[in-house]
């Protein structure tokens, strides 16, 4: 007999339920607001495929070898250009280029958290981010939130002390996955002041930011508190997630560790994904491309919005108004599980993401994620009429 | 002030000595023998631009958008398909698509190894797999090795007891990895044997086992121990390292969990990456391409081989024959560090990997690794020729 003697983390390992029920939603006939896809139409395919030509033709081979841990130069200065936008200031010498910003997340997790170390969130937060940490086996905290993001005086009131003291904390300010809502500027100079008086490093996530429908969002929370944060970005959202390319701004007080972390992890990410894409920037590509996303992502959102005015009225359902990004949240009244309630929404041939998903503990069972960028408006349509009548058809039998 | 508490496996992670010397390998005019870079006119660009086209023009949004985490069936299915040739029966439900094997030791590590537990390795080993593994802090223990490979009966002896009994073998019995050393088919058999007997896992690494000179080399270890090995492979040597593209076989026993643990490193591979080779491939491409590679470094090896012939007559220097791969082993005389000696070398314009590198503990100081397939061989004629000198120098003064 093998003697399969797992790593004590695995037990840790389930996929939940929630994964289980989104097996659910792949039927051709269901309308997914589930997942977190971009929208297929705005991957600029062409410019892909000539970009492409291009670097098969100048530097094929290069494109095809082993490169540099830390990622194609010319691309990560092209980040620290970009940064000045969020004003950040960092050099090249602080990029690392990751395989997606998940990647990032599972190298912060191998160099700050060891078993049982505290890690502060926001509540409800991305629960990708908190898998990709599990590895380590963080004591995930959640930070109590308001409509303008965490509360300073919750991360002062749960950073911990002596061993337990918190190792970092984990923030999305811009159009937050799951709840759709952007950290204002006060909250973030307020968040930022209390974080630089704690000396507590944070990991600012940042793959939507560019994604905003009316204004840029205030500027980074890292350009409040420079050397205490690391920065993820992501190209996944302003070009094609399929690439899985995303990067890093570290501190130098744990670059090097980073660095070996992610050699140990897949050597470097990968070469021909790195050239193609800065192949395809570095002319100002994203600066006619973007706005075609957030118009489209806009429309969307507009009418789901209008959707939720106009079928939700009266059931006591209140949902944010995201100024960004892909994903809006709702608010149920107490008495709906939205965990138990998903397989009729499914019978209504309607998925969504059971808010209970987006907590590290203590979830809220009152609460779902909508994503408003893969179906269609007229798909958006029938499916919140569909997810009004399952909410009407559980306040019945409530 | 930021209060930078890291995880304790940091204090693990430091890129060693052998990491700082190879920066000296990086000037212009010194023949480097220590990387392990697959030749560039191997790469197949042309092949490679027309494949990207032929992927963008029918699939390109598919190609860009988010996919499954197992990934891309047809390439597991054709992974499938390929194994049968190293007699392995694995079902396409078995395969993870990795980016590089590389991350699949990230992934081993994180499902089966806790801070402390022995982990088996030849002796010597490969230093990038061993560095893949510590983030989990494995207790690495060397297994004795003859020309056949690693003896069983110190895996019995080895494999300790209760807490301390090792969780896996980690073992690459094609061309090694640096010993250029390959395991016998009456090695393997007896092996797998005392394997099966000990109950005990392994992982069978297999980056270079196409890339045979004479023979193909004897059937996988796998194949004589079906569901006790996860079984590593790679188009990193075959076609190009930097798509960082390699997948693993794993038993049901284990499948799930390593699917949790690479959905949480990276969410998936590289759509695009993954299409792009399955489009290559489809077809038979590697059945006339891997016979070029072959060749071209049949005669680099045979180079190598005779430079080592005719320059180290009379030093007590011995090495290895490979059958395969990429890379050689040199014994010398006891007398001679070759750590302290790296920097008379780099005088003499040539750079190895000094063998110390590959050994977990207890480092032998007199060994080396050399590279046969990055250099030209005019190259690899100076460069013997400079190492003898080298060894000269330094016998002469001991």
């Amino acid at each position: 007999m093998t003697n399969w003697t797992l790593a004590r983390r695995t037990r840790l390992m389930d996929p939940g339920i929630t994964q289980k029920l989104l097996k659910l939603t792949e039927s051709p006939d269901i309308i997914s607001l589930a997942g977190g896809l971009p929208a297929m139409q705005t991957f600029p395919v062409e410019a892909m495929a000539e970009a492409c030509q291009r670097v098969f033709e100048t530097n094929g081979a290069d494109a095809l070898q082993y490169s540099a841990g830390e990622g194609y130069a010319p691309l990560r200065e092209w980040v620290c250009a970009e940064l000045q936008k969020q004003h950040i200031r960092a050099s090249a010498d602080q990029i690392i280029i990751t395989t997606g910003s998940q990647q990032a997340l599972d190298l912060v997790a191998k160099v700050m958290v060891d078993a049982g170390s505290r890690v502060l969130a926001e509540k409800p937060t991305y629960m990708a981010g908190i898998q990709a940490f599990s590895p380590c086996e963080p004591e995930v905290v959640g930070i109590a939130s308001d409509e303008q993001g965490p509360l300073p005086q919750d991360v002062a009131a749960k950073i911990g002390t002596g061993n337990d003291r918190a190792r970092f904390m984990y923030t999305i300010p811009n159009f937050q996955n799951p709840s759709g809502r952007t950290m204002s500027k006060t909250r973030r100079e307020a968040l930022a002041e209390e974080l630089v008086k704690l000396g507590l490093p944070f990991v600012e996530d940042n793959p939507y930011g560019d994604v905003w429908f009316e204004e840029p969002p205030p500027a980074a929370l890292t350009s409040h508190a420079s050397g205490q944060g690391i920065y993820l970005g992501s190209f996944s959202k302003v070009l094609a997630p399929g690439l899985r390319l995303g990067y890093m701004v570290a501190p130098r007080a744990i670059y090097d560790k980073l660095m070996y972390v992610k050699l140990a992890s897949d050597l470097h990410t990968p070469s021909l994904n790195q050239r193609l894409v800065y192949e395809i920037i570095k002319d100002g590509f994203l600066d006619t491309h973007i706005p075609k996303i957030r118009e489209l992502y806009r429309n969307k959102r507009d009418a789901m919005l209008a959707a939720l005015d106009r079928e939700m009225a009266g059931l006591g359902v209140t949902w944010t108004r995201p100024a960004g990004g892909m994903f809006l949240w709702l608010d149920l009244p107490k008495q709906v599980d939205t965990l138990t309630m998903f397989p009729k929404a499914i019978e209504h041939k309607v998925a969504y993401v059971p808010g209970a998903a987006f907590y590290a503990s203590d979830p809220e069972s009152n609460h779902m994620r909508l994503c408003y960028v893969t179906a269609s408006i007229e798909q958006i349509n029938t499916a919140i009429a569909a997810l009004a009548t399952t909410i009407k058809d559980e306040l019945a039998k409530a």
